[in-house]
């Protein structure tokens, strides 16, 4: 039961944070708010809560931002934060995909450490463009690939990286949902409405929304990079313009094979992110809903339930777990998690240093090979779901 | 609590039943065995239960048959039991693959019904004999597609055909095991070595012992036929001849889509089959291990755990029903169904006329299509795992 | 996959079996006569299926048996079975409670061998009596306990003895049911209408019919003794004679305490038979519904889900286990083992000897023990729920 | 997705928070002011976090509080505090057991809202005299049930409270841990140290710590009151002072049952409180390892399973939703929710009112049941477990 203690952090400060996005009507805006309050790492100052200036200004009110730390652009943001001197350190990016990319661009050139949501940006070109300016900025840029914040999830890669599993053979991922097996974009679903929408969300639907994360979650436990891939990417929704299920066949360097499932049309499921990983020497087994558990089995053994916090608990896990087991962790904690491994890396950048060795959070290479999957896939559909390799 | 009576039927005399393998060492001869006297439908009274002689005679000895009906070819059995009076009505083929054809077309030019385990043959030419050969004698063929007698595998079909998943769109089914992680085939596993021999199982490894089964279920339940599909057949246990694990990409006539994967590599399952059917209207999710659960959700309603024998079951289920709900049914007792229907069509032959229509059970038909299923699927392999139509 | 082997034995003629009850319409007949079958040791030849001629004969025909073997009353059938040279070696007895001690008496002093359902009778001075006829008859009694039969209840219970759990400090049982929330022996359910009768049933509702059942596996697991319990019986549904629901407090010899729980209005629970058992060093966890999985956790280690013929798996749950693991078996099956474990006695003892140490079947004393239970749960229960020393 | 809106509030300022207890080395403490953070409605900016004035110190210097507002003692801060224009609104208090009464009073006397941890006294005496002192205070006192701020517990007690399941019969609660299994107490585990210490938990051990716990959940969903119980209390590791192991009978009014268990030896769970309700129409079952789903079972219809945010939540449960259904939500999320309801009643206070009438928080009445609850369950356990009625 000390374990919660390891969350203790010597509060040299908060950091402090601005948000581009997230206004009233938004989800993932107050997911990250709330993130970033958890561990006590960040205070929101400022914020271009919305492109519409009277909700970006109604928006702010609620959520107690000063008025003067307001602002209805991001671009205008960038420019007055980085004049102030209690201007803000990093800034969330949390608007529909098309402005990741150029918003990044305005903050990382006003000095300023950026996290932002996932897909990175709509087109590789873009995410090639934003790797090479991270890199001259020497910023930190953080992408919320939150399902890898879990501590089973840091558990897992931790088991993997040990030689627990022998060499990986099968990658079983998948990730599906239901919530657009009719077509809630035209019924005033905002969240369905971008998400549709190609001019907001690029190429790739169903396979950015939720196949970019399985794609992440499955390269972050395993380590094994796609060397090529067949993606049959299909609209079930009468005159939907992007894809609502996707599935995909992988061939990772060195011979593992893996099997790729998202889909927002099969119903019963809410949001049943899946991942399977067996070796020649043992396997495991994660699911998102119910995810303070990792099953665990090593060849002609009993199967096994870890627990977060629980016994075999690896310290990759135990260092971002919060409280005993038995007692469950969610969402907001694991992303939380992403923010703090975040802010780990903004101090020791304060400080002129590098993070800590054990300090994780998705990176900028990251984002791109989430592109370069999305492209892949978007291509190897479009003809005809032919063998694709990754650029 | 009235379901068991159901299973209480006219004992106008038990089915005079011999067996074709299932000696001493098999697994799968016990399990029909066991299987046709669970309904006492049938008496076992003649065997030609291995190519050894003496093996044969042992094995015989030990469950009871008499000697002078104890055989040690299937070709002088078939003869033999022909020319008695009180000859076998009926004949169980449960040896290894490449005898299943050889054995079916003895006893069916013997006038004598055949119950055959799968896959059915060992090449499509041999199955499309086989059904015009049951054409032409007018005998019953039952192809111990076990897995379909499930109480709630009758559930889920009835359903899906009543149109309470409205337009199937996804079927994703899979099969993992385990056992083959090693190569069990070379420490003296009987089961393992026949399995992975090419000669005696036939052109695929995996595929064909358990992606035939996965593949009939998703027909079975769905109705579905497969237009098109793409395989990865992949043999990770080195120096193993065949497959032992398979991924599938299915594209259905209707525009439905699927996939199916089956291991015998994936560490920590142990018999796995698992079949998820997702339509415009509800999804449907059963798993093998848990046969007497059927997970159904309508669109925008609560997820139901429907229970064999429980509310909601359908009377396609309850005929196939001998327990109450809470007293688990199992394995055998599914295979028992699909004895128990053959029985059913064998005593409507017997009078002379056809079963009722309710009468279920995998045909000769159904072999044929999974050796179609399975010679497309090792095609599309071979070919480097491209679109590949099922002839 | 060699376990099924282990079933097969030697077959030395099948043990010529009567029955007493299980006409149409009862549900525990159909179960036993397909128990007595599944492993091939007993052959149905006389039955006296039913009180009402005319019922016990149109039974009779339906399940096959001859005519003249066909019998009205226990009485008639033992007399004239007893005194035919094939006459029957054992009887099944599974007649409503009251007739349970009468028939078996008749049986033994016959000199027939009885397996008779349980509770054993209606009182426990009924149940020494049937001690004493046992004793001086050298028959066999066997108690269809038919939830020992089950593979991880052996498992569990070999676990036990061995030491594995430590010190048994907790046991927690419970069944609950919900089918009798209303009053379903009003609205024609013959099984409702004697088991809420206490004419036919006892003094015990819920408690002789299912409570019964928990206690016995409670003990058969752990090998404690009760050496007092608290009771509360209790009759929700208005105007029912005997209680459909039961509390009870253990304390158990040597200082272990328990809970047992059964119920027959608990909605939403069909069969919920659970057992826990918590020791010094380990603890686990079984559920009569899900009966092929045994959880297992060592102190401070990894929970483990044990399943049956699968790894870790004892001698003594082997020796009963049919089909390799995954290949689910369920409640018949269990009960089939109670019938060969029997069938092994009535072999050893025509044969003039003892059976193997390793068979293990509910007896008359484990019948008695039963009825002491019941009887002073009643007890306790009728004077307020107070506590009351087991007799 | 709107859901997550719901959470905006208007922010008109955070209210000034202190903490008694929750230094270095305390689970509970953190616990609350993550808790306290997540909806950003409270600002800790004073603290007495230990006793001991240098760990207190360090402790406050850790959670980044000003030195002027870190006091080592509550009297102390509470006087200090009240005098300060800008003093704390509010205070946690989250100490060992026997410190809860005499820190309330303090903060009470000085005008100062409570929020405290439970059990909140160690007698009935104390309990009975902070109803008084809360009634004539006129301030908030808000006990952390944290359990009941659980969404789907929500969700549980609105379906009773309207009906859906008609008149409760049964209560089945239970909390089960392992963690004292053997004598933590004795190697530098302060969590055990003072809990298994009568001094600092007061008479109950597992009762005061977890029963506690049981006991208020069941309550806060039926609204049941136990008329009289009968409680078994144990002590199975050797040397301990304090009950290890809890078992109790409970008689509500009005002719309901109950069992109630709790330990912290049970092997193999980790904090397994799980709630069961029955009815005459219906039961529900949930398990706070797994809190974001119910299952609910109307008599004979199929099982559901409500999720959180998923499709039958009522608006009981959708008021204190963050997130949508399948992105779990946990421990901390259900602990903020009982700080947020206390925000808006501190809020009304302010503004001069009263909070809205759905506001709900566990006050000092329950409280005081809680401790009438502990107090007979010791009562009956030390005369033997023999009925007591509830003071």
């Amino acid at each position: 039961m000390t374990i919660a203690g390891r969350q203790q952090q010597a509060h040299s400060g908060r950091i402090r944070l601005g948000m581009v996005g997230g206004g009233q009507g938004a989800f993932i805006g107050a997911v990250h708010r709330t993130a970033a309050r958890i561990d006590d790492q960040f205070e929101l100052v400022a914020g271009a809560l919305s492109s519409d200036a009277e909700r970006a200004k109604l928006s702010a009110r609620e959520i107690g931002l000063a008025e003067d730390r307001t602002y209805s652009s991001y671009e205008e943001m960038a420019k007055a934060e980085a004049a102030r001197p209690d201007g803000i350190e990093a800034v969330s990016i949390v608007t529909p995909n098309h402005l990741h990319a150029p918003a990044a661009r305005a903050f990382l050139n006003a000095g300023i450490h950026v996290i932002c949501d996932k897909p990175m940006t709509t087109t590789v070109a873009e995410a090639r463009e934003l790797v090479d300016l991270v890199g001259r900025s020497g910023k930190i840029f953080c992408l919320t690939h939150n399902y890898t914040g879990y501590p089973m999830i840091r558990q897992a890669r931790a088991m993997v990286a040990s030689g627990e599993l022998g060499t990986i053979r099968l990658v079983q991922v998948e990730y599906p949902q239901d919530w657009l097996t009719r077509r809630a974009e035209l019924s005033g679903s905002k969240q369905a409405e971008w998400r549709t929408d190609p001019k907001r969300s690029g190429a790739g639907g169903s396979i950015g929304d939720i196949g970019t994360h399985a794609y992440n979650i499955a390269a972050f436990v395993t380590g094994l990079e796609i060397e090529e891939l067949l993606a049959q990417l299909t609209t079930f929704a009468p005159g939907r313009q992007l894809d609502d299920d996707v599935q995909i066949l992988l061939r990772y360097r060195g011979g593992a094979r893996g099997m790729l499932w998202a889909s927002q049309v099969a119903v019963g499921n809410e949001n049943g992110l899946k991942l399977r990983v067996y070796g020649t020497e043992a396997g495991l087994e994660w699911t998102q809903a119910d995810p303070n558990y990792l099953w665990f089995t090593r060849f002609s053994e009993p199967k096994q339930l870890l627990t977060r916090g629980g016994a075999g608990a690896r310290a990759e896990a135990i260092r971002v777990t919060r409280l005993p087991s038995g007692h469950p962790e969610g969402y907001f904690e694991a992303f939380a998690t992403i923010y703090t491994e975040a802010a780990r890396a903004i101090r020791a950048a304060r400080a002129g240093g590098t993070p800590d060795r054990d300090v994780l959070y998705p990176t900028v290479e990251d984002g791109l090979e989430g592109m370069l999957f999305i492209e892949a896939a978007v291509e190897s559909s479009r003809k005809g779901s032919v063998w694709t390799r990754l650029a």
